[in-house]
């Protein structure tokens, strides 16, 4: 995966100015697909940041202008002339608030709470996860919802409802999730869909695959198939310390199982076969320059969607339905898996999306893996933790004590109070949390205290649990073999 | 391979006319792209053959105005504003001499003696295999040079000198052919590379592996993943045939090893890094509506030219060089791999290309599995072969015996006096054919009976060798296992 995990950027869109020697629509349109490449390349190339925040800037000042000129927003992949259709494939690389702009190497928005994520469902077509569906979800697995259900972090699915209906005939699936393997680092925002998929394998009773795209980390980044192979197990380390069932999980890399499995091969090959370049265009903003790994890449992520693929789990089934628990941001590869799955004769895949994880600094900026003070990383101890914390997060408390007491302080731009939003479990007392800071009773200090007396232990018993991970834990759940699960 | 053989369409491009609604050279040359792409389709479609002929007409009308508007060839992925250079590795779509066409796809002449090679070795940047060559080959290797060379049907190379440095210097070599199995039935021109590379095999002692590309056939043509892998083992019966030595040679499908090698599929992502769109579209002509799978697909091509693909053979050694006979028509995945093997560290691999094998009908004509008269085929009975080149094969003789032993016969356009270049092993029996046919002396009905008798003997024993070959045979053949080899 480019990143199941929600760890992307999000950036300050703080731009004005002018666009000069574009005339048409058409050229500006060109213009813009240029820059979008540019910005893409930096980031991947993880450029510094100065030179890519220009170009970030000039992006967003091309697209204003753009909007100007023709009245629409700019879309990758949709020239000007072409009508703007298509809601439920269409290109990703747009404004979905006013200025959110995701897609699987991009999450930028103005907006200090974050992405607007009611107006991302409607732009991806997928369906908001209601109290309904969350009612619905723990009668039927007879489990409490997990937080992320409770709080609206899993926020929007495809076709859930159906894994239901299947799932109370007796007609069981399975889980597919995945990380793309960058580099050792981990933060506490990789694990979200870990956490999230670990507890639905609980309830439900059920197998799951685990995706490490080493390859496209190759083709994406500036490192060696030996390097991105090697990050690829050290996060293995850490995702198998989230607490996975070794007799119902598989982990993979993409370098290790695609030159095992001809069974997952034919797959990739049945789906390269029925998507052209154009497709992956509109849905990745893809251009001519861009190597051909890349461009064939999204069929890669796909194949794990269809239960042949893993012929020692699932013999020969091939309508096993799949469900996916990541990040929105990597919904156009399952956009497009849904829309080859039925051309060659398979289920599509359900989606659970989750919302995406903030920076300390604030839910604009980037959270990098290269930058150590915008996250909790896995690897940091209680001190680091706790000047982090103190430090860097991001605070929605006023000036002064004061003023604090006085007007009280605004929990929704704190990222103190978001990170207990992920990691607190008790309700009431998040809910106690964000009262007495809104009504100035609880301090930014106070509250910073309870957020570091929150991670320490989880950090801790995290790291205790990954050193648990042998060499030999990690090759029994890399190794493709059956798994306990009755067809 | 797309096919290794020299299996390709040879078309009359009987063409005039008159272009409308192109008034710019880029909206010719867009319309050029376009048609380009239709063409294409309705080949790998297998389409009716009138709709096809009236696709390609148009296609070369395009071109002809294209030329008077620009005063440039058309090539395709290079518009109209680009300079024309790169012969080395430029577009391949374009004509060779006046009207030729050769790509991995389309090979059409206007000429009865078949493509001009002369001209196709400028293009493509290849070096004229000369008598210098053929001697210093004899010289090595300690034996007679094959009829195929002597007789300039293997007439064109890349830095064979350079292998022949090393060899003599006692570093090894190995080498590399392949089939696109698109169907079961094989005929004589598909034998052509095959025997020639057992030649090779022989004379010099040396590995050899064979692609079976069923995923390209799969990607290319309406046919199941199943269908072609059927094929490929079907092929792979023939191969065998031809004497392969089965402690020198690998033979693979790409549905089954690119499924059972990570080194494989590491090399394969390794090439898919460094070509672009922009590349793959200048070489093969693809367009943004074909397949990604297509788009990919020549990195797969390329990566068994590299040693480290085949740990089981040559360990973790990535320096021994690659040697590959193959039909020209396949230069440009070669072209492109040369290009990229220096930026990933690998030798680029050396190539020995063989001209095109004619269709009974003529060097213009088409040569079509679905067209049984078109050629001899390996399952043809005595009889089928009698009737075949009694009837169909086209004639280089006058219309009357008196006319005949007046004027002579032209040897140079007759499909028998060709196929006997390439099967009949006695230089000077053939060199006596010729002179007896241009004088006169021999008559058509002769001179067909004379290649009845050597094809006969040679299909027969060709299905004699076929029969003895078991299922467990090809599994041998087929089975990643260290070879006799000493590195």
């Amino acid at each position: 995966m480019t990143d199941l995990s929600p760890y992307r950027v999000k950036e300050m869109t703080d731009y004005q100015g002018d666009v000069e020697g574009a005339s048409t629509p058409m050229e500006l349109y060109e213009k813009l697909s240029e820059q979008g490449g540019k910005v893409r390349s930096l980031k991947s190339a993880e450029a510094d940041k100065a030179e890519v925040d220009a170009a970030v800037q000039l992006l967003l000042q091309l697209k204003m202008d753009y909007k100007q000129m023709t009245g629409q927003d700019y879309k990758a992949g949709c020239p000007p002339s072409v009508n703007d259709a298509a809601p439920n494939n269409g290109p990703a690389a747009d404004g979905a608030g006013e200025d959110d702009t995701v897609d699987p190497w991009t999450v930028s928005t103005t907006n200090a709470t974050g992405v607007d994520y009611d107006k991302l469902i409607v732009r991806f077509g997928s369906s908001k996860i209601d109290q309904e569906l969350v009612d619905r979800i723990e009668k039927v697995c007879g489990q409490k919802p997990h937080r992320f259900l409770r709080r609206g972090i899993f926020f929007s699915h495809r076709d859930m409802h159906q894994v239901l209906d299947a799932y109370e005939k007796h007609q069981s699936f399975y889980l597919y999730t995945g990380r793309g393997p960058s580099s050792e680092a981990m933060h506490v925002g990789h694990l979200i869909p870990f956490i999230f998929t670990k507890w639905l394998q609980d309830v439900f009773d059920i197998p799951l695959v685990i995706q490490l795209t080493d390859d496209e980390k190759y083709l994406w980044k500036d490192l060696t198939v030996e390097e991105c192979h090697g990050y690829a197990i050290e996060n293995t380390k850490d995702i198998i310390a989230c607490g996975f069932d070794i007799n119902k999980t598989f982990i993979f890399s993409d370098l290790d199982y695609m030159g095992s499995s001809p069974e997952f091969y034919r797959n990739v090959v049945k789906i390269q076969k029925h998507v052209t370049f154009n497709q992956v265009k509109g849905i990745f903003g893809f251009t001519d320059s861009d190597c051909i790994g890349k461009i064939s890449f999204p069929a890669i992520q796909a194949a794990p969607s269809f239960s042949n693929s893993f012929p020692h789990i699932f013999g020969s089934r091939q309508d096993i339905q799949c469900l996916i628990p990541c990040a929105i941001d990597q919904d156009p590869y399952f956009r497009m898996t849904r829309d080859v799955a039925p051309r060659i004769g398979y289920p599509k895949p359900a989606l659970l999306h989750s919302t995406f994880f903030p920076a300390l600094q604030g839910a604009q900026t980037k959270m990098s893996a290269s930058d150590a003070n915008s996250s909790i990383f896995l690897t940091d101890t209680p001190k680091q933790i706790k000047n982090k914390v103190n430090k860097h997060a991001f605070s929605g408390g006023k000036d002064t004590v004061e003023e604090h007491r006085k007007y009280g302080g605004n929990a929704d731009v704190d990222v103190c109070f978001m990170y207990l939003t992920f990691f607190l479990e008790d309700d009431e007392q998040l809910e106690k949390i964000r009262q007495d800071y809104t009504s100035g009773a609880l301090l930014t200090g106070e509250l910073k205290k309870i957020l570091i007396e929150t991670l320490q232990p989880m950090i801790a018993q995290h790291q205790e649990r990954r050193k648990q991970v042998t060499d030999e834990l990690v090759k029994q759940f890399m190794t493709p073999r059956p798994l306990n699960f009755n067809l």
